[in-house]
């Protein structure tokens, strides 16, 4: 009898009082009861019709502030090997982008890094940053491989993200990113690369449990709307869902290829057109924001924000955590970044970094306050949701629960 | 006898090994030894010099890492009543300046919440935004008053940053921001203003003890130069060092004004021109960059680094934390941003934190890590300085030293 087989402190109710509570999609007009257990949320009622008369049968957990989902990031590529610190100083010191490729610099010194590194050491460099995105709210994050670029080193990377997932208190959802630059090996030979992405990595990576989904990198410096398309087949008919980086420095069309196999995202978008929109309203679709790569990439070409709107297709915001144009490992900046830089309204931030970043990961029972939902939730030492976006302040968060259980 | 009065272990000295140490100026070719006695660094050796013989002598703080000195924000204003987010959200949300303004939105809803608020209430909004930078770094911090706008609600304020100061391990610096924003009761008198900061404030901030610093705002939305000039004739009467919030949103030769005059610094300085920068160099002053407030009022127009670092002008970095332009409270950021909008290296956006921004306060001890120097110091788990500024990720802070001792 479970009931019987645990002590009565660990199956009582987990409850919260007077709670101003943002549910994924907005924020609720009355303080709110929460009530938690066995790692769902059973019970979400107004305080006005909570039955206080039971209050001994709950575990307390205290009043006030505002609950939140806990933060989903679905976007990421938190493991990586090596620091591009290095690179990033010599640039601001006046060295040339061609001087700083000379000396192996820029994506491929990751990819060196990362395939020298062993799993342990991966593992180790990535814990801290992951550890930094759920000492801020994360209960859900994306991992991409991506620096491996042959079958051992995708893999590799995919099984850090797995362990990292088993030890952490956090859902990672792994995503096999191959098809993200152009291996030295195959330099004259990106067909062939291809060939090796979904003749070898998909299947690898499916029989092997290792992807959630998979992932490509559609651009003029990566590879084309049609080499993403083989990669895309590829990938569904071994039942991995797919997206794409798409359209982030031109606007090639990926991002209605990737909508019409029935992607579930496409990410940075800020060169998509009306075209691409309707495909992804179409589809169902999710738009993943990603304004650290913006701001750090000194983007001037913003995401079309008011056109996503206006067909109702559904914003993410995630950090796109990762060594080179996004080295920011803070989800809550996003939300501030993503007001300030694309004016997006703090509701629709947190929606993106809540529900519908769940959704993105083809995850819709995530990020979402709702009876029956996991419980997976933070409670923040604020006022208004609206201040998780307005003000960047670390230290605001006062209970992050995951899987039901307090664990920060 | 003091040797006597205080327990042995009180006064063995702390010992870090392995250090790459950044001594706010630049980074130490070596890796070093440093030891810390009394508040005050006592050693800083190459550890190729260091003698390993009598290590029972001392208390072992660890090896490896970064040290830098504590951080030093330089311009905040970290006390203030109420909370701005409503405002933000709205004016995302499309709601005109013209109707926020009606609704009692900006400044002015800060100066009403401020003066409505008790000095208990007000150090208790303020001491977690505080305790966010110390815990982000910070031994050092500037708070300015500005949004009482009267004789005692300014006093307040000054009042609310001395007991911060008093209470938290940190060092605050007091700044009289009396010529912040004109009050209502003054709105066709901002002469009779100006006659109420240099006449009663300035006094009784001075004879009080209350600030270290007296500041302005010169701009044609707040007071003009030789309203400033006013105010600084009589800070510098009663002995007060003076600074200005100048050139922020036009060039009206503020900055010149207050070099003339020997001002500790000139902050924000977006549309300094040639003759402005020579006035600072001739006179010493520091350079205070904002990319906090840049970035938050999406402006366009950068400082002018350049110019500013081949006159040999100092620069300073800080976080202008605050409820309206700059709602950061995260000084690595600040670093971050320097570099990405601004185009400083990471070595200038550090010494902008530490040694520049001590000099910025008039306080040329602080922000270096000499033999000599107080204690105030941060040990970080990174591996390079430059990662301080490269990569945005709260955690990495492993040991923060005030006067002398572990406080974080
Ligand atoms: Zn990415
Ligand atoms: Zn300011």
């Amino acid at each position: 009898m479970p009931l019987t087989s645990r002590p009565t402190e660990m199956t009582s109710p987990l409850l919260w009082r007077d709670l101003c509570v943002f549910d994924g999609h907005q924020t609720l007009p009355e303080p709110m009861a929460v009530v938690v257990a066995d790692g769902r949320i059973v019970q979400l009622t107004p305080m006005t019709a909570f039955d206080a008369s039971d209050l001994e049968h709950y575990q307390d957990m205290g009043s006030g502030g505002v609950m939140t989902p806990g933060l989903v990031d679905c976007h990421t590529h938190l493991v990586f090997g090596g620091s591009r610190a290095d690179e990033y100083e010599a640039r601001l010191e006046g060295v040339s982008y061609e001087e700083i490729a000379r000396r192996g610099g820029g994506i491929l010194s990751t990819v060196n890094a990362t395939r020298s590194a062993t799993e342990d050491e991966l593992y180790a460099t990535a814990k801290p940053r992951l550890e930094a995105l759920i000492a801020d709210g994360v209960t859900t994050v994306e991992i991409k491989s991506g620096y491996g670029l042959d079958v051992d080193n995708e893999l590799k990377m995919l099984r850090v993200a797995r362990r990292l997932g088993e030890n952490l208190p956090v859902r990672v959802m792994t995503t096999l990113l191959g098809a993200h630059a152009l291996p030295p090996e195959y330099r004259d030979n990106s067909d062939g690369y291809i060939d090796l992405v979904c003749d070898e990595m998909i299947p690898r990576a499916a029989s092997e449990g290792l992807a959630d989904a998979v992932d490509v990198f559609c651009e003029k410096i990566a590879f084309s709307v049609a080499q993403c398309e083989r990669v895309f087949r590829a990938a569904l008919a071994h039942g991995l869902p797919i997206k794409a980086h798409a359209e982030q420095l031109s606007n090639l069309g990926g991002t209605a290829m990737a909508a019409g196999l029935g992607a579930l995202s496409a990410d940075h978008i800020e060169y998509l057109d009306a075209h691409g929109i309707d495909a992804m309203r179409k589809a169902g679709s999710v738009a993943v924001i990603l304004p650290g790569a913006f701001l750090t990439l000194r983007e001037t070409q913003r995401p079309p924000i008011a056109g996503l709107r206006e067909a109702g297709v559904p914003m993410a915001v995630a950090t796109d955590a990762n060594p080179g144009s996004s080295p920011m490992f803070m989800p809550t900046l996003m939300l501030n970044l993503a007001c300030t830089l694309f004016q997006l309204t703090p509701r629709e931030a947190l929606s993106g970094m809540t529900a519908n970043a769940a959704s993105a990961l083809g995850q819709p029972s995530l990020g979402r306050i709702q009876e029956g939902a996991p419980a997976d939730l933070c409670v923040w030492d604020i006022h208004s949701p609206a201040e998780l976006a307005y003000a960047v302040q670390p230290g605001r968060l006062r209970q992050r629960i995951f899987h039901g259980g307090l664990s920060a």
